[in-house]
């Protein structure tokens, strides 16, 4: 079953098979992810596309010398295998298992991480001149997405790389999606270049391939506007990126061997930077995939024969927000939304489709897309922004210069809030409250259930400033359905969900439920807890705050973020400049990246379970 | 004098001028700039350099309509004397007076504020985009310089509005310098453009122009290699935006009020995106700005005459960075600068001479800049990064996600933190303490004084781990001399400058100097203070504070930083940890963005300076 493969432990193991064997292995290689993927989660589209890619790059370049670095690294699988973690895939996005990403503590084949996209570019250059700085000779290779392409870091990178000639190679890989299927003019110059006649016919050498279509000559001196679109789509469909000072060869077929080979081989010799545009099919080889590469490119559980998922979907946060939005914005002209390349992901999906001209997706650039939103704002629309709290790490400058400076009513959907678990470090959403309660003007608020979504959009909608939603991965506990929606939402106004007499529980968002487990765990023990939802996560409740100051000797706030800048320091600081004498307590997560790992075995291992809270609760209290 | 000038009070005053009188009334725009900036400071050459090219948007474009958009802002003065606040510009950039940049709230014309760059695209796509959502017809203009176009936000907003082909005008202002010279391949592309047969022309007729370029057809059919450069230089230098999905004209002498204004005409009345080439001379009309427009792009007060600064130069922090950058490469062939496009603000200048091959400048493009210096790192190099506080916002998420993630030992060098003064909002150092702290794996230290750089340097490039040292915009206070340089730097160990009794006061950078200055005071007052350098801002000092804790019953932090997320909550933060019982002051700066004016007013109004502290001390101490 697994002939080839089995004997394949290294990419060592692979310069000596021969073409026939390097498809057998392919196709082994495939094989093996769709199983393994379909047991345990993970990304597959992306994977199964550079099956080949892989296999090319490792025959051609040496590891133990060379360097490859992997744009986002979620398509790094078949490296793993190939670099000796084939039997780890069991335990793929689990704690203490692999990880779904490149990681330098699994493999010193891992030269760069990366969850966050187009930085692969900017890695290599850097790489690439200290390797001229030491004076040695190995060869870098970047792999980018068409996808990534669109975000403004590697378009910096491309600008510097092509102005100083510095010696890499770019492997563009174009499937044509990112996530969701691809939008941007670069994604329309890609496909100018992949629908021009020369593709597959390796565009080595330009001059004789191109000195035999007939008649360009002619053509050319017909009209400018014939010339134009002769010239770019017969001659120079490459000239953005030679204009930019690389070298460009292609299209290549991403699933042919030996063609890439061929020109990986070619590439290596020449001076200065040379992208390669390769084409690859998202999903090859696993036709659930192939028609579905959106649903499959992160995916969780499946049946292999169907492909269809095996866990029941649970409403989400995502999904409750696109409904809501649908909601206000059948009421609402001025409502628009804005997302960076992730219509399904932040659950727009269906909105995407039924208000078709109020919709945005500006691929992956959160930048441009925070700014457009301000220049929105300023002319009296109610954008709301929908993007994931780690990648909204990307604008910090633009929401604080371009939104909060000017004080603008943008909406921003700040989803995956707090851990979001199997992706790991690179994804956690653990540092939005410290990043954005540090900028003026800007209110941060939190639903505690799905059910108050709507009215939390419709109050932020109708704030006349910038306002951010936190809300997490996924769905509810059930545990929190005990407890009603919030009544009336005011402006820096928390909700006392629980009246206690001993210690006073502030928490917000998705940590509510929790903090109402460890709430009967202490009744239990005879502590009789107040527990409050500290919805506005900025401002905080002050008047309340002074009223608890005098009530409780302790005080505990906990928050699914770093303590660092966080909710609790935020609480403390005031509480601070008081007279109170009340212990305060800030529970969150310590000054260190959260690896990887289911959410609740997270919780745990940081004490921020029922369990865990009470636990610190009553050691203060002791 | 000022014949034409004196009548012109708002942009409605020009529409009946002839060109003449338009011709005279920029020379007396010009002389009125230079005259008054002479006297005030403030950004010169690049004011000088958009005097036609504003009279003539102004003439266009009706400005209680249409919406136009300055890049970076600090090129709007003429804009500003044509919206009626000529009469302020005594008192520009001073306290109180007028805003070097745009201000929403000094003007109703001032449609989008900023003072970072590489924004204005994004704003007007909101804006345009708010437009035809809500069913109006204004025209949006962008203008951007050429230096602007690196940042990779830039080519985000290309991306977005050549793929939706949003109707829009993009004014690209060319005048080959961003601050400095440009780089990046495409300012080479432009240069093409600009030294095309067509300058000057006005290709607005493409097809009619390039119809009479003899032997192109003939030409083409020779060789791919001549028909490639043939192509590019001739007939399609344009492509690189076309292909982008943008109409475009140019280049257009922007200096010729006649022809922008037929351009302008022209670009109107097409649907979708254009962008207009503009070829303008940074400084024009003042011949010291012209030979020297780094110099004369933000000038303090000069001589008219000679062009001479007035102000005596002191030594500054950035200055001294770049001396004992040079002192430590001739010894460490590792070590290499960065810089975003800031080569002499920053302090490498003479590094960028003497280190040729050490020296990367790439562009406005901080987060490329992150991740490459990261690139090196992982490679053994040293890298230094030079950036002002305030642009290393942009990148926030490259340094947790690239640098902080693997633990790189990249060394950001943090220019301008703290209070900048007259550059205001957009541009204060102020958050840095908190974006930087919350991520972790990194130490942020701060020098005292000018003479410790060296010394911290040295110690940064020996740390094995992401390094951030920030120090402020300018020079020493002469009292911080009455202090030794700091002996012995060991990570999170700070430094207690004076013993005292009654209060202890931990600070850090510049505000050692005003914590001396309150010392005095103090003790006039009868209150014996310990003062201590908390040089590491992260990790804090937490032996020596649980010291500090038992011996003082108040202890005071003091910061060039929002409090926010800053130091002194990082100190509260672990005092409360413990059993403290002291009374803990956090001073700095409060929840608000902080206007423009001399540092020393600053200081003042948010009781930063020597007698704010003590009352600050003295009201708790009583």
């Amino acid at each position: 079953m697994y002939n080839i493969f089995n004997k394949v432990n290294s990419f060592k193991d692979i310069k000596s098979l021969d073409y026939n064997e390097l498809d057998l292995l392919s196709m082994e290689i495939r094989k093996f992810l769709i199983e393994n993927i379909s047991k345990t989660g993970g990304h597959l589209a992306s994977n199964l596309g550079v099956v080949e890619l892989t296999l090319s790059l490792y025959r051609v370049f040496d590891l133990d010398y060379d360097k490859v670095i992997w744009d986002v690294s979620h398509q790094a699988y078949v490296h793993k295998i190939l670099t000796g973690r084939k039997d780890k895939f069991p335990t793929l996005r689990q704690h203490q298992g692999l990880s779904g990403f490149l990681k330098r503590s699994e493999s010193k084949y891992d030269f760069f991480e990366a969850g966050h996209s187009s930085t692969s570019i900017s890695a290599g250059i850097g790489m690439a001149r200290a390797r001229d700085i030491n004076k040695e000779k190995f060869n870098v290779v970047s792999i980018i997405g068409d996808g990534a392409l669109s975000g403004g870091m590697a378009f910096e990178a491309l600008n510097d790389v092509g102005f100083r000639k510095t010696k890499m190679i770019i492997i563009l890989n174009d499937n044509e999606m990112s996530i969701s299927k691809n939008v941007g003019s670069m994604s329309n110059i890609l496909n100018d270049l992949r629908v021009n006649p020369n593709y597959n016919k390796i565009k080595r050498k330009v001059k004789s391939s191109i000195g035999k279509i007939p008649h360009v000559g002619k053509k050319i001196s017909d009209s400018i506007v014939n010339v134009k679109s002769a010239v770019k789509q017969v001659v120079l469909p490459d000239m953005i990126f030679e204009d930019m000072g690389l070298h460009y060869f292609g299209p290549i077929d991403g699933h042919n061997i030996k063609h890439l080979e061929e020109i990986l081989e070619d590439a290596k010799k020449l001076d200065g930077p040379v992208l390669i545009h390769v084409i690859t099919k998202k999903g090859k080889g696993y036709k659930p995939a192939e028609n579905n590469p959106d649903k499959f490119h992160g995916i969780g559980k499946f049946d292999v024969v169907t492909g269809e998922t095996l866990k029941k979907t649970s409403p989400t946060y995502s999904a409750a927000v696109g409904d809501a939005l649908i909601d206000i914005a059948k009421e609402d002209e001025k409502v628009v939304a804005i997302t960076a390349a992730m219509p399904k992901g932040t659950g727009l999906g269906e909105f995407s489709t039924k208000f078709e001209d109020r919709f945005f997706d500006v691929g992956i650039a959160e930048q441009h897309a925070t700014t457009m939103a301000a220049g929105m704002a300023s002319e009296g629309l109610k954008p709301f922004f929908a993007v994931y709290s780690t990648f909204l790490q990307r604008a910090f400058d633009q929401i604080l210069h371009d939104i909060c400076l000017q004080n603008l009513p943008v909406v921003l959907g700040i989803d995956r809030a707090g851990i979001v678990g199997d992706d790991g470090e690179t994804h956690q959403g653990v540092f939005d409250i410290s990043y954005l309660t540090q900028i003026p003007n800007i209110t941060v608020i939190a639903p505690k259930k799905i059910g108050e979504m709507n009215k939390i959009l419709r109050w932020a909608f109708n704030h006349n400033g910038p306002v951010a939603i936190r809300y997490p991965r996924g769905g509810d506990y059930d545990r929190i359905n005990e407890i009603d929606d919030i009544d009336v939402i005011k402006e820096g106004k928390w909700e006392i969900i629980k009246e206690g007499t001993d210690v006073a529980i502030i928490s917000n968002g998705k940590l509510i439920s929790k903090v109402l487990e460890a709430w009967e765990i202490l009744k239990k023990n005879g502590i009789n807890a107040s527990v409050i939802n500290g919805i506005f996560i900025k401002p905080i409740d002050n008047m309340l705050l002074d009223e608890l100051k005098d009530k409780f000797k302790v005080i505990v706030t906990i928050e699914d973020n770093v303590l660092r800048g966080g909710f609790g320091e935020s609480v403390l600081s005031y509480l601070n400049k008081t007279d109170s004498n009340s212990k305060i307590l800030n529970l969150g997560f310590p000054d260190e990246f959260i690896e990887h790992g289911n959410v609740e075995i997270l919780y745990e291992k940081y004490n921020l379970h029922g369990q865990g809270i009470v636990d610190s609760i009553e050691r203060v209290l002791r």
